[in-house]
């Protein structure tokens, strides 16, 4: 190629870049895409079409490695574009249909993939404020929303758009390493000295908190993990305990971090006593509010999150609850100040030091990032075109799943409905006859069997986890096309693939 | 809201996940995107409309703001979209414009957006392989293909894709955090001791390296920044300098980050002899290439990467030189093994403890971030569709529009072309006769002013930096459409804003 003229490249170029092919091909995209919408009903296509990884590796290996077809006509691009499409929809994850019932993932509301997609195209970069004006624009006003609903009033607080829960959390929280420490930033974290720094969460708290404590030089040993109540919260007596222990042994807890909810069973630690002890002791309150902050929207369960007006963060995934696509999350801060103090930079190519004003709409002042997508589109688009009405139906829609289903669980005696769920994520065990004297190990190796092959039956997708060391089924009602009839289906299916495994033996 | 029955919300909900409604929005992202990528020839439109922050927060504010339009037919869906489309593109940077000529953000093959639609669209959020299969198995193959342009081989090495050069690289330096101390992630990290940890780089370095050391508890005041040459180059002497100055001041370096290219210039650190410097006092060898990798790639231009593959770690961003949509970056690891070190975690309801094998498969357990985006796919398709000839076609029409700006610059006496382009990233002064005798300071002056008073004509995009404290004017060459006439042109508009600025006086 190297041999070949720049002149020759340049052609190749203008065909890549040529505004017919793209059309034809978006148009092919409007159709796929539609037809793969309308493939979840009536009857619902299998949401995971099961693979082995390397089978589909091999797949994904074999169109690099063919010589691609010459690209002539603009619909050569469409063509091949369209068997691309096919490959992706044919092998991928269906979480539109009403069997998906896995993570904390939710179907996108279709438009926002179109909002996506423009951010995408034009590639809205927003390390600072001129290389996505519009796109900073629209994440600040959704900045003011999302704050304004937690009970803050718009000019105090502040806020930033950042790639998913793990970042944010790790990004409150080193602004709360700056608060307790102002000298970490530069100089660096001192865990040998006689006070180590230290975050007290429960047990149930995402991963994401004590893994931003071993990103961040604290150590995941000095994250104090709370024991929680038999409804697995994390109350204020339990984390008072745990401080009076922590002072006895040479730590400074400098961080409280809530769940609401906590990913397990979805319980939301009661927000108002624990930021009482927050305030009591001088810490920074962090409210992990990744799932359960959209319930903010909703007038039927905005009281799972009194409180949160309190906390000094709070994050919250707009790619969960709010349905967009992800990744789109906000952290948010009580007061605007803070937002400025964490990250430091010295980038004379980027940030324009002769506009002092501009600085304050320069993204990667405020977020450990430097180049972003433009994330708060989709949101920005969806609630201008429904309304924020859209995000309490979706709330309360698939809150109402979570009851349907542990009302269901409560009514058949060969299920065990581990809790009652405050929202939509719900954890149970499938307890067959057989199986009614079992011991709690074999029915956790009963559990694992049957979602397996729950699993790679395709039929449904639900998830696993561990409660008090026992592993459980958990799904997360989070398709609001699913019905009460799909969970039925879902029970049904599981008495079945639970049958079979009986009679094959539990491996 | 709340007053209304369940069956009303699950009414609404049907219509916003109506296909048909959605079909008819994609059509009309298919025309209006068209349109967008039409309007950059014959006569490019501007780069970036200019205007100030708070106007365009009002008409974002003002879409959220107003009752929404009652939707009740497909049709009024994409009505909606249209608008929603309209407001974006008329406000947004138009980097597919040839007058862009900013920062190292490219205009994607537009095709790239329509993979990255489907990703966002169908959800592919990759923190386990279950969530995501194929877009997994595509991220395993594109690793495969990077790592062995990077000169290694099939089995030995491995990577993951992330959300961003920045994370990248403190992705890349905890794992070298990691290799240096193993108890760092557990205890933390011990700043105060005998012996601090440090990194060396040079003063070019991209901010965000000295970054990660704020955030992983390492001080940025243990970045030592080595200086560089007369050709803004860190060499393997000034290293080993400023490394026995550091064994002499209890620091104990741990990692070598080199640049290739770094940010100001565009300036590619010789990557052997600095290979040879890491191997002489055993510290890891990271190369920062997110802009540069890409020259593998190019027959003419892989040299400036020579050494690459004795890189412990690399970072790749294939929105910068691959030329897809922001953000997918590689990091890779030269052995596959410590890939697996860095990150420890324990959530039982996100990996499938009995499934072993599998966890290879899983994302999370390799990176910081836990659910993701389907990064790899827009650059899986693009290679598909085009094979890798295209990259080198990028590469090499886009370094040839350097080395013409290079040439042009030099040809004129206004203006002063600040080094020798390794690449597309150009350094210059404007210096029309009056300042032919002006300080630096002066000069400094007028070529910020001169760049603020491009950007607010919306002529021409482009950037400024700081070199040895001087401001001059900087371009990344990013754009393939930009073609001799546009260069030309700008230095046309940067004479006529320029002559307009002295008639009105520098502020």
């Amino acid at each position: 190629m190297a041999t070949d003229s720049l002149t020759e490249a340049k052609k190749r170029l203008e065909r890549a870049y040529d505004p017919d092919a793209f059309e034809q091909a978006a148009t092919v995209f409007a159709q796929r895409s539609a037809r793969y919408l309308r493939l979840m009903r009536p009857r619902p296509a299998p949401a995971l079409p099961w693979a082995e990884p390397e089978a589909l590796i091999d797949v994904a290996r074999s169109w690099i490695d063919r010589e691609p077809p010459p690209i002539v006509e603009p619909d050569d691009t469409a063509t091949s574009f369209h068997r691309l499409a096919e490959t992706i929809l044919d092998h991928g994850h269906r979480i539109h249909s009403p069997h998906y019932m896995g993570h904390q993932v939710p179907p996108p509301v279709p438009v926002t993939g179109l909002f996506a997609a423009i951010g995408s195209l034009t590639n809205q970069a927003m390390a600072v404020y001129e290389m996505g004006p519009f796109t900073t624009a629209v994440e600040r006003v959704m900045i003011e929303k999302l704050g304004e609903l937690v009970g803050w009033n718009r000019g105090g607080f502040a806020g930033i758009c950042t790639h998913g829960g793990s970042l944010a959390n790790l990004s409150a929280l080193l602004t709360a390493r700056h608060r307790h420490d102002k000298e970490s930033w530069t100089n660096g974290v001192d865990s040998a000295g006689p006070t180590r720094p230290a975050i007290i969460t429960s047990g149930d708290s995402h991963y994401s908190v004590a893994r931003a404590a071993g990103v961040m030089g604290i150590g995941t040993s000095q994250v104090l993990k709370a024991p929680v109540d038999a409804e697995r919260r994390l109350r204020a007596d339990s984390v008072r305990r745990v401080l009076d222990e922590a002072d006895n042994s040479g730590l400074e807890v400098f961080a409280l971090v809530a769940s609401a909810c906590a990913t397990p069973i979805g319980a939301f630690d009661p927000l108002k006593e624990l930021a009482d002890v927050a305030q009591e002791r001088g810490i920074w309150f962090h409210v992990d509010a990744c799932h359960g902050a959209s319930v903010l929207f909703s007038q039927r369960h905005r009281h799972l999150v009194e409180g949160i007006d309190r906390a000094d963060s709070v994050v919250w995934d707009a790619h969960k609850m709010l349905f967009v696509p992800a990744l789109c999350t906000f952290v948010l801060y009580r007061d605007a100040a803070v937002s400025y103090e964490t990250f430091q930079q010295d980038a004379p190519y980027l940030f324009d030091a002769d506009n002092p004003g501009m600085a304050e709409y320069d993204g990667a002042v405020r977020t450990l990032e430097c180049t972003k997508s433009a994330m708060a589109l989709p949101l920005w688009g969806l609630w201008s075109i429904y309304g924020p009405e859209l995000f309490e139906d979706l709330v309360d829609v698939t809150f109402a799943l979570g009851a349907t289903l542990a009302k269901l669980l409560e009514e058949k005696p060969d299920f065990q409905l581990m809790h009652k769920p405050d929202g939509n994520i719900v954890c149970f065990r499938h307890v067959p006859e057989q199986l009614a004297a079992a011991s709690d190990e074999e029915l956790s190796r009963f559990q694992q069997g049957l979602r397996r092959r729950l699993l790679e039956s395709s039929r449904f997708y639900i998830t696993a986890t561990r409660l008090e060391g026992n592993a459980v089924l958990r799904v997360t009602l989070i398709n609001p096309l699913t019905e009460r009839d799909h969970l039925e289906g879902l029970l049904d299916a599981l008495r079945e693939e639970g049958g079979a495994l009986l009679t094959e033996g539990v491996e």
